[in-house]
């Protein structure tokens, strides 16, 4: 009996081991190279405290931009999809947007024209979505929305738009004691219905762009209720502003893809302790889309000069990633 | 040998078992009574999945106001203290202060005539003391003080002026999977450079007033500098506005001490589920204050009448505390 419990004492001994020996790559969609090379470096002496890289687990804040970073935003922001299918679902209620822009061309189909009103034109379509509503109403629309809606050209929801290295890579720093954070300039009520789920990050590590909300009792009940009003937009400068208000602490490690994220990442480096900052670059029209210094969405032009003179890690989609979207084969 | 083993095994077993049936009282400083039932209630149903009171973990949200919640706010809010200070510190930079109101009233010790001057003399003193320097200047200069100032009736730090039950309760609400905010009126940048030490809360999940910040190069390295105008007022309406902005989920647990929390507490018992409303109530001036609908620093009025009506905990300090201060017997 005795011999008996010790040799199970040694094989489960044994087990444990094995399971040790046994750990998977955390990066399967990462090709060997200088930027896996780069992130990987970083985190592993982020996580040794012999190491000079070593960083107290509190420290380890890591921030990452959304569209174009964490998942795709061509042949445009994703929310942009969200607006244009709530004020169809909502045109019964307002017979008057038959006649008036921006309404009557997104009705019809015409984005050109809907958007040819420019700023004004965005933010009328924004408050029409956007406000009015309590906030427990827009997380319901939002939800409906994401479960739903399907995009323009793969056909697929838009939460397997999402770049599978990426979902690697948050799952990884996060193994390693890093908080991760998403800082986007989409709207922070639009992304948090659905971020723990796709990103296993949950509400309050969301930072976006937000209209004010307002405190009233309505039947009794507190509700807040979004206003037509811009509270932040959290973009280029915005972004460091939001994440020191949110979180309180320079970050360590940054990732983007277009100028909007320069601060951002000019904020990250200039903590004076080990940091890791890092674009994404969309250089693969078979797999996702190429554009960089002069597309109207998630221009790269600034930032990436930037990075070459700073030695910050640039990652090409296509020759860096082994694998673009989770589903792998049929990609966009 | 196989035997000794054996006998080692049995021996840890048993050490293991010991160590679980004597878990302590989480709340020594709690008396048996109406306030601690209702808290430990709620808690031990919320982290009950067979309870009617059970709350997934991810909704266990619990804020605390901060100044005389958590906290003492008397003779006055402590963060006047700070701006006191930092204003004699700094006058030998500032020789035109001598003639200049509110700042000569302070140096001269009279705050009466300094805050003659009501709001406005108030926001000078806050933007001479609280802005100009970058985010980092402002928090080296937050831990110098803590760390050396004394409070003006009992001569301890501030950081001694905690009540202790509080801190238990804190303790006692993550170890049963609840997140603790503090909300507080206060600086946002004034607290976070010691709550963590203080109460076990990390600077992510301290709300607070602020102030706007601005993004700049300074000497090379970017930095977010502190600017004289008001970002965010945390109090009232302001309290479930930024909870929802910074968390963006609706609290489960509230607990306030003035009118100042009224509208935390009623958004918190508005959530339709299982839910936990308190109020500090000041009543023992031999240990601490004894305060409530007249004070001129945390009025508690409004918010002690709806607590009656609504059956919200209303916490006696003298009668459901068997000590206020960690340090016991001399108290205030």
């Amino acid at each position: 009996m005795k011999q008996t419990l010790l040799y199970l004492f040694a094989f489960l001994l044994l087990l444990q081991l094995a399971a040790c020996a046994a750990v998977d790559d955390p990066l399967p969609s990462w090709k060997d190279g200088p930027a896996r090379g780069a992130i990987v470096s970083f985190v592993e002496a982020a996580d040794n405290t012999g190491s000079p890289g070593y960083i107290p687990e509190a420290h380890r804040i890591a921030v990452f931009d959304n569209d174009g970073t964490v998942w795709a935003e061509q042949p445009a922001y994703f929310q942009l999809f969200f607006v244009i299918d709530r004020i169809k679902a909502m045109a019964p209620r307002h017979p008057e947007w038959k006649d008036k822009e921006p309404f009557k061309s997104v009705l019809s189909g015409d984005m050109k024209t809907a958007l040819s009103g420019g700023e004004h034109a965005i933010l009328e379509l924004v408050a029409a979505t956007h406000s009015g509503m309590t906030t427990e109403e827009f997380e319901n629309d939002v939800r409906h929305w994401i479960a739903t809606a399907r995009h323009p050209t793969s056909g697929r929801p838009f939460t397997e738009m999402v770049y599978q290295p990426m979902v690697e890579l948050l799952g990884y720093l996060r193994a390693r004691g890093f908080k991760t954070y998403i800082v986007s300039g989409g709207g922070i009520e639009f992304m948090r219905p659905w971020t723990e789920a796709t990103y296993g990050i949950p509400p309050e590590q969301v930072i976006g762009s937000s209209l004010k909300t307002k405190f009233e009792i309505r039947d009794g009940k507190a509700v807040l209720v979004k206003q037509p009003e811009v509270g932040s937009l959290d973009d280029k400068e915005g972004k460091p502003v939001n994440i020191n208000l949110h979180v309180g602490r320079r970050p360590v490690a940054a990732f983007g893809n277009s100028d909007g994220d320069l601060q951002m990442l000019q904020w990250t480096a200039s903590g004076g302790g080990p940091n890791l900052c890092v674009l994404i670059h969309h250089t693969d029209a078979a797999r996702e889309w190429a554009y960089d210094r002069t597309s109207h969405v998630g221009k790269l032009d600034k930032a990436l000069d930037e990075a070459s003179q700073r030695g910050w890690t640039v990652v090409s989609m296509k020759d860096d990633w082994s694998k673009v979207f989770p589903s792998g084969t049929s990609e966009r």
